[in-house]
């Protein structure tokens, strides 16, 4: 018999292909898509298997929930997305909703002082429209109506796309919903579960939300260059983005001589080190990265005349990044006087910093150290749906190791004795919690 | 009236918008595309005005004919380009053809003891398809079979662009083909005068051709520098082509900690500026550009993986060019290996120096001295058809001042007085040619 570790890295292995993935080649699973239905109705399955009671709530978030010892009970929500970028790996995002069933399922009927909730949101990655975390937002409350009226590459709006997913008879039935289960106490799934049609009517209170715990694939290096499984997250990192355009005059690349030109290209080439080196020297956890680049007209035998690229630039500190921003601003001023190209720089993203909450980070810690793990806090440079649900409960999140750093790839890996080891914190997790409740 | 000057810079002017532009805004006129169908419609029709027959070769050249004294005799041939960069300046090409018009015109029907014809080629600047001087090439007949083997961004390929090009109904007619024209000699320019549909039938051989005389804008600061309105070209810089792929580890650009990436870019950038630093500290007239470059995925939130970027390198002098490519070569490949970047590095194309003909640069020489032009020789950085058509002729240039030495840019200009200037010394090469004929 498998391991929950190793169950739930296998079923995150099984929807990473058709028809789990919208794509036949590597895995990409948009929101609302049939890709989701199907992914849907397969974790819907599970969590029945696990003992739970499943609805679709009218932003399509699928949602586990396994009573506590009283009906009605506060829950303690765990929660990841199921949807992925393009080509992407297999573990962002499902690894957490898959850790939670586990959880549920080793507790095999046990009866705790409150409920335990799962959700699977929809969107998190912008998978298919222009706007991310739409389904946490909406959970949160923080969406706004007019946030809704987005329509995706097709010029599918988000109403028209909602109608035809939840129209019964396009949500595919699973051979594993009639099946039975350990419990004994989950409900079939059904796809006429679907409550209400008002997207904003996702929201939930603050009175019904105990705690939102979010595990996750750590999505970088840190963890495996400690040689360490798990680790717990003291916040997401803050996010500031530019946009630069660097513009200097294009000429003819044979006969415009070196000493006459003002090429944008490595003026920009100067910047693009400066960012590296100002991030480098703020030290910590400052990343600043220049993701997207392009240079007009392009042509081979044409001196640039303009480089536009962007700046992404991160700290679980604020006042790290926003001094590390200040650095490369500077820095990349000097250049382009001493150039002499034009600059123009535009801030086109500010995201403050979302700090974890300090209870539940200690009542982590301490659930690591029960499992026999070091202790090891780190800051999540990536964004997640917890930075979102933090504006309507305490939230934490536990990371697990990824191999290589490497995420939104089809190399992305997680190790099952990582999992196993997370499943372990989770369980010790909720015993603390308990405890703590009880006390 | 206009001087002969004047209204070759208004023709070249006239030309640099819809519908002789594809691109609303600035000009870019690519090869087989509507303007560059619109653009030989109208050059076609001044031909027939200034006295010559016109046709269409089977690679889309537009080729004026005005016969000498006897039926047939080989010509003296003008030519040089009708398609352009992307946000190209007027002149760089069609000044040469507008210039070759206003030769014709001016002879006013007096016959030579050879013939003269003008060549607009359809494609120099490889504004469609991934290779440069089709055209001439064809004509030259050094062109591979294979070479024709060539898909645009759009994925036509060339016998496909060239059949929609050529269907009649879609070359549209022009009010001024019908017009009277001062000779008397021309016919009417109409389209189905296209011939052949062989490609490679567009080749002529050297018999027909007693010498081909390119005037054409420097392109470069020399001219300008030196307060002289023309002057003669001794032959085309050598060129060497690479293509260079930097590839690192793309990752997420919020988890990826700067000490652990092996970020695409920055290598990339380090080497920009190694090739900028490099010919810089050959001096002369080598230059060094590199033109085109991409980041791969381009996304603002991932550490770039992939980075692909063109190098040109330029000189008169093939051993100071090979020598500084050498060194760029040296240099990119310690820069890769310090940043633990793969490189990969491929030489595209290596076009050997072009030396004019001598006895047609001192006819040139002469012919600017009774222009009461001072003598003035210099070597071309950029390539022009002229070199590819060395193979089957003897060749030489006229360059006129570059204000500015800006080209490929909306910026180049030429001033009506240096091609009244330019127009006076070909007036005299053709006198001296006929004087050398008759001899």
């Amino acid at each position: 018999m498998l391991s929950g570790g190793a169950r739930a890295v296998a079923r995150c292995d099984e929807l990473g292909v058709a028809p789990y993935s919208d794509t036949p080649d590597g895995l990409f699973r948009g929101y609302l898509t049939s890709a989701h239905k199907a992914a849907l109705t397969a974790i819907g399955a599970w969590m029945v298997e696990a003992g739970m009671r499943v609805r679709l709530d009218p932003a399509a978030n699928l949602i586990g929930r396994y009573e506590g010892a009283s009906e009605g009970a506060p829950a303690l929500v765990f929660g990841s997305h199921v949807d992925s970028v393009r080509d992407a790996g297999r573990y962002d995002g499902p690894l957490g909703v898959m850790l939670a069933i586990e959880v549920v399922a080793r507790l095999a009927g046990r009866r705790l002082p409150f409920a335990i909730e799962i959700y699977a949101f929809g969107d998190e990655e912008g998978s298919r429209f222009p706007a991310s975390m739409l389904c946490s937002r909406a959970v949160a409350g923080t969406l706004a109506a007019e946030a809704l009226e987005v329509t995706d590459r097709d010029g599918i709006g988000l109403g028209a796309a909602l109608s035809a997913f939840r129209h019964p008879g396009l949500v595919p039935g699973s051979s594993e919903r009639q099946a039975p289960h350990a419990s004994g106490q989950g409900e079939g799934w059904t796809p006429d579960q679907v409550r209400g049609d008002d997207y904003l009517e996702a929201r939930r209170v603050p009175s019904e939300i105990l705690a939102f715990v979010e595990p996750h694939i750590e999505q970088g290096p840190v963890l495996e260059a400690e040689g360490l499984a798990v680790g717990v997250v003291t916040g997401i990192a803050a996010q500031l983005r530019f946009q630069a355009t660097v513009t200097g005059t294009a000429g003819h690349a044979g006969t415009t001589s070196m000493g006459l030109r003002r090429d944008a290209l490595p003026a920009a080439a100067e910047m693009v080190l400066a960012v590296e080196r100002e991030a480098l020297a703020a030290g910590g956890d400052v990343v600043a990265t220049v993701g997207r680049l392009t240079v007009a007209p392009g042509a081979v035998n044409v001196v640039p005349g303009e480089v536009a690229f962007s700046i992404d630039v991160r700290s679980g500190d604020e006042r790290a990044r926003n001094q590390a921003a200040e650095d490369i601003r500077d820095e990349i001023a000097a250049i382009a006087d001493r150039r002499r190209v034009d600059l123009r720089i535009e801030q086109v993203q500010d995201l403050p910093a979302t700090p974890c909450d300090p209870g539940l980070m200690a009542l982590m810690d301490a659930a690591l150290a029960r499992a026999g793990q070091p202790p090891k806090q780190l800051v999540s440079g990536a964004g997640h749906d917890t930075m979102v649900i933090a504006a309507l409960a305490p939230v934490v999140m536990l990371f697990l190791r990824s191999p290589g750093g490497i995420s939104h790839n089809p190399a992305e890996s997680v190790s099952v004795s990582d999992a196993d080891t997370a499943l372990d914190v989770l369980g010790h997790f909720i015993d603390l919690l308990e405890e703590r409740a009880l006390a």
